[in-house]
């Protein structure tokens, strides 16, 4: 089976999710910067969310370039990380509306770690069929940086506890951590030089 | 006529339905955990309308790649399984917000019922397209979980006037029928052993 | 300039429109049947603009598969019929919510009207880029069906001011005359015996 | 890495804001034109977006066909585009609900400015990645029109402040100067005879 129709597919729904936030953004009643302000937990909950949904549409890019061929256990692990993605909107909402409230801002954590392990599903369930010789099995060899999101994740879920900031400040950072290019991530995160 | 831009459209509805649905999801008005716990039975019933989507884009796909060429009734009966289809937003909404009462979970039924019906005009519609020599005929030759899904959605049905939690149970055995990998239902469906 | 990107974007704006009509169907309050009766205008609406649109969309396929080269001015003629048909959606509930009031049902002509005028302006476009022997310029030699829906849908305004259940009749008539095959319909539109 | 997800990806993101704007149009409560009348500024800011970010999806097409390779930053710049692109339908509703008021009508210059702006940071990660042999490069040398348009929105800005009608005004004029065919604005632009 090709991975063509599942890209295309994948692409569709994640061009959807991050599109439909929008409708999240109400109109302010007002025509008033102050009324603008108002709105502003949700404008600034809108562009972390837009963020997460481009970094799983890059590495989902990515995965799917180093992969040849799909079977049935793939395609249902790809249709269980878009579940948890299709998530995003519902928690990035609950999370704005309520000014980042502790409750909601956890909620928005358990999205991103179930989405977290879930794309680590797809990987191996990839590698999986793919067999030993998998081009995508010796890329992933090295991913560091991968293996600790969800270490960050409940991190911020905790930090939450103690202040709800805290924790907004740890989801901005692991989102800046996937944003930066990442070669030199990886060298920080080792601690060796590059190759070549 | 090629499948290609058929093949894309159907994915750019389902897609589209399979992400909607999320906007159904109400934001809750508390941020507490309790005030997410009211919107429970919505929650379920999405995870339930998510994965028979799903299945519908899985077996589309596989559907797809058994067909060669398509004609104007093709593209019909492709749009009349999408029409049905796109009611499963609505059905669910109407079971989720009335935490699943007997009429919407009969209604439910109904577009379950209708679109397994759709399916098959489609599949007869490709069969008789393509002629006897179709691939499609021969692959669909075995559809016995195919020729039960109506009968299955029927009990649903008549079970949920008697309880509506066996009707809810049922629609949920469905989909995991449709969910566990194809050659093992159908092993136990048949009581043969597997080929090779 | 090639038709591939065209296709695609068209396709994707056709489905969201299909789809989006959805959110129009407001979940019942009450989980009774007649609850749903209720809803009946809105529930009958949606499926005869889900046919227009899907009429549009198979129409669409047919003739840029006839369509070899684009240019600037096909892909603005495009887009001016996208706007058309996006406002689709919105003239359907409008028509729906009221029961088929006279002034909906007159705006909804008017937008049947419109779309049928862009696409005829994008066929001439077509033909107009890819000069005297365009396919697309043979193929729609004979395109009676197409010059008389213009007239058709002012014959149902026009019945509409009437009443309104005429002109709705007409609106449904027109969708059928383009949903049953297209050589059998031309034969009965120019009573003479098809060729070959 | 190839440029077709990309292109995929960014036009179901612009076909989604071209349709969900709709859903901004509220259908009238009467059934009558009146009615019709009072959502005027809605349904006229709607075709204004429409034509924007039509323009966006075409020119973003040209670009993309002179564009052989992208890496990771360009991914990112188009997200960027992408992200401001996505804020069109919500300054579109607020400008359009308060009929066209002074503050939303300057946020929505806001928006289309940062949209411009992302538009050259696209641009020129592209020609960065290709490298000096860019045919991107050679083609948008003589790019005078997108290097006024910043200027032109700066311009409405100021304008809406001394009468919000001069900065709607200038917001058409400025979709009108994308509209017509590029040689000919360049030729009124440049004052310079039109190459061959």
């Amino acid at each position: 089976m090709r991975t063509g129709r599942l890209e295309a597919f994948s692409d569709g729904v994640i061009a959807i999710l991050i599109t439909i936030m929008v409708l999240e953004l109400h109109v302010p009643e007002e025509p008033t910067w102050s009324s603008l302000h108002e709105e502003l937990p949700v404008l600034l909950s809108y562009p972390l969310s837009f963020v997460y949904l481009g970094i799983y549409w890059n590495n989902h890019h990515h995965m799917l370039q180093a992969t040849e061929r799909v079977d049935g256990l793939v395609l249902w692990a790809n249709l269980h990380l878009l579940f948890w993605l299709s998530l995003v909107p519902f928690a990035t909402g609950w999370m704005g509306e309520t000014t980042f409230a502790t409750v909601p801002t956890e909620a928005y954590g358990v999205v991103l770690l179930a989405a977290a392990l879930a794309y680590y599903a797809l990987q191996w369930s990839i590698i999986r069929c793919e067999g030993p010789g998998s081009l995508l099995h010796v890329a992933v060899g090295r991913d560091r940086k991968g293996k600790l999101s969800p270490l960050f994740y409940l991190a911020a879920m905790v930090l939450t506890l103690v202040d709800r900031w805290l924790g907004v400040a740890m989801y901005v950072l692991v989102a800046l951590l996937w944003l930066v290019p990442d070669r030199r991530v990886e060298r920080v995160l080792t601690r060796t030089p590059p190759a070549a």
